[in-house]
Order: C-alpha cells, then sequence, then structure tokens
C-alpha cells in the first residue's frame, strides 16, 4: 500500500466518498485543478462518510461549536484527500503542502478561528510530517458559506509530475 | 480574428472599456499580474459597457436577487477578460484557468453562493471549452465589498508565453 | 547593507521582533513557505515592535477609524517584510510580489477597503518600486478576523533561487 495511505489507515482514518452535491446544485468547477506539478484545490466542506455534507451545519460559535468546528476541519482536510486521490491516483504523488485558505463560518463573538482550522493543519502535518505538510495559511471568519457549512478550505499543493 | 474573440463575438458578447474606479480613488496595483506562464488577476466588479462599476450594488438576497448576482458574476467574467486582453494582447495565450475565488456580498439568510458565481465559471467554460476553462474554485460570503459590489472575483491562469 | 534594508532604514522603517502569538495559541503552520522560486506567505496581523499584535484591536470603522487601518495595514507589510527576511536571509531576492489579498475586519457601514489596505501595497510599491512591488490585489470586508485584529494581508511572491 502507498505510504500517505498507509499511514491514513494506521490512524484509523477513513477517506469520505465523492462529494455529493446537495439536490440541484450543478457546478462546473474541477475539486482538484492540475497542471505541471500543481494542484489547486476548490474549498472543500467537511463530509460524511457517503459524501453529503457532515453535520452539525451553522456558525461556529452560534450554532457550531469550537470543538465541534475542530473535527469538522479535521473531516474537510479527509474530503481533501479523497479528492487528491481521485485527481492524482495517488496521494504519495503530493510533494509538499504550499498554502491553505481556511474559511470558518462567524457570527457571534467567536473568533479564534485559527484554533478551528487547526482541525485540518495537525491532520495534514501528521499525515505528512512537517517537511512536507507545514503551509502558509490564513483562518478567518466569512459571514456566509455555503449551504450553511460551518468550515470551507481551499489549498495549492505542489506534486510529483506523472510517471 | 483570434479565437478566443472569435467565440465571445458569436455568443453576442462585448468586453467593456477598461475600468473606472470611483472618484477620489486611487490604486498602486495591477489588474492583472503577467509573470513567466501565469497571470495573476485582481479581485474584479460587475462592470457596465463604458467602465463603470454595474448596477445593481447591495448585498445578494438583500438589495440584489439571485438572478441580478448570477448576471453580475457574468459581468465579472467580461470585466476579467477586458483587463486580461489589455494586459496579454491576445486572449488565446490562456492555456488554462486554475483557481478562481468568488466572493459574495451577503447579509442575511441567503447562502446559495456557488449558484451564484456560476454565472462567471458557466461563461469561461463555454468560451474556453471545459479543458482550458474549467478551475478550481471556491464561492463564499463576505461581509463586505468594496463600495457596496455585490460581487468580486479574483483568478489565476496559465499562459503561454510571449512570442 | 543590502538594497531593500537600506531602502526602509532610509525610510526611518524599522522591522518588528517575530510574532508572538496570544498566549495558548498553538500553530503548525509556517509563516512563509519556501519552494523553488515561489514564497507563500501566510496572513499577517499588524505587529507592535516587540511582536505582539499592535493596538487599536477591532472592526474597521467601527472601533478602529479608517486612518488607523491604513497604518495597520503598514505595520502588516513591516512584519511580512520581517518574515521574509527571516524565511529569505536576504530581502533583495524578492524579484516580484505577484498576489496580495487584503482582508479588513468590518462590521458597520464602512466599505473603501481598498483605501485601506492601501497602507500595505503604498509601502511595497515605495520600497520595492513599480515593476517588483506592484501586485495583483483584491481587498474586501471579513465577518471577523483572528483574535479582532483589523487587518490581516497574505501574499505570493516571486524568489530568486537561494545561492
Amino acid at each position: 500500500m502507498a505510504e500517505i495511505e498507509q499511514k491514513l489507515s494506521a490512524m484509523g482514518l477513513e477517506l469520505p466518498d465523492p462529494i455529493m452535491l446537495p439536490p440541484g446544485v450543478k457546478l462546473g468547477i474541477r475539486w482538484v485543478r492540475v497542471l505541471g506539478d500543481r494542484a489547486f484545490v476548490s474549498g472543500h466542506a467537511p463530509l460524511a462518510q457517503d459524501g453529503s455534507l457532515a453535520y452539525p451545519l451553522g456558525r461556529v460559535g452560534v450554532e457550531v461549536t469550537q470543538d465541534e468546528a475542530y473535527n469538522a476541519a479535521r473531516l474537510a482536510a479527509l474530503a481533501m484527500l479523497a479528492s487528491l486521490k481521485s485527481a492524482l491516483g495517488d496521494l504519495d504523488r503530493i510533494m509538499a503542502w504550499l498554502r491553505v485558505f481556511g474559511m470558518v463560518n462567524t457570527g457571534g463573538q467567536f473568533n479564534a478561528y485559527p484554533l478551528v482550522i487547526n482541525g485540518f493543519t495537525d491532520l495534514i502535518v501528521e499525515v505528512f510530517g512537517p517537511e512536507r505538510g507545514q503551509h502558509a495559511r490564513s483562518a478567518v471568519g466569512m459571514a456566509g458559506l455555503p449551504f450553511n457549512i460551518p468550515i470551507l478550505i481551499e489549498a495549492e499543493v505542489l506534486i510529483r509530475s506523472s510517471p
């Protein structure tokens, strides 16, 4: 088994099924846009195992607690890895995480956005190690996210060109 | 006539005049920053034919309807194409749309941001075709956009180096 | 002395000490992620000389005035230059500023975000000159920023590979 998938497996983590959009939503985008040695990754939501949007929905600090939001950011990382595996064939082709933009659905007084997006970063750094996994990042509060998801995360990664 | 401009023309689309900033606004930025095979595109607003900000202004779901916002996202695509033509000389130099970040001025309960930013994506994919046109994308709700525009969209594209 | 540092010195500007996070905050990110000829720069807050968050905190147009916010954006530029110096060894390795994303903590009616983020752009263009310094940029209003800072700015720059 490939190195990164072995690591995920050893951590007891499973990648979700491909993204299922809410009924009636059609998007002409790509979840991962690969070109040369770069993969640009669309904003990913936290997903349930079957690829549907994970619960709870809502604003962090209002309908969603900080701990739930940290876990949602972990789920967004797993959703992104599932999309990357589908686009790249093999997660071992990911040489470096470059840039991560972590967006938190906000509404009240809560503003510890970096502690929420750590759910994403902690998982990626554990799976890929600090040299490949550590990235530049912003973690910010949004007035709204699609379909009231609590978290949305986009990224850019360096990849090994296909053999 | 160049391929992409021919396509725009066949679709009955016209590019707006260069961006006219509101009175008193001076910006030391570039609408398109070209370097090697990459063009980084600043956030573009929907423009009227004369390059001024298109109406209606306001928050989507409050002062601006979803249909008006979809159309505003189309206008932002045309504004971006006008800036790219001015920077690159020829739109045929655009080899691939890589990353799009679509921002929607929000305020009420509306959160179908992806359906609004589809106005941009649908036009780009129709003009460039899916292979060149499909991109990674996030579509999100902002607490505010400059001068109360309903939509702001930034992008990164792969270009053919100048001959 | 190196060219860019000489220029900063001639302008009477001093880079702040390394970023001091608020108590209890631990981040597995990199302030600057360098790979090949690119440096991806995490969102930077305005810093005081000792590396702590600069005052005032709050929303621009509510607790923070436009002039204070312009100055905060200058301080964010200096904080970013300090991180880049630490990551690159020498600021003269910065060949071009490519993309800047300027985020303004917002809440009231204020929406002249570009005039605020000009505090960053004006300083960078003065220090690096228009050819190297001018960048693609978006300047937008956020529902919240970490720890209630008024401004957060991320960037991507082209660098000369290490000799």
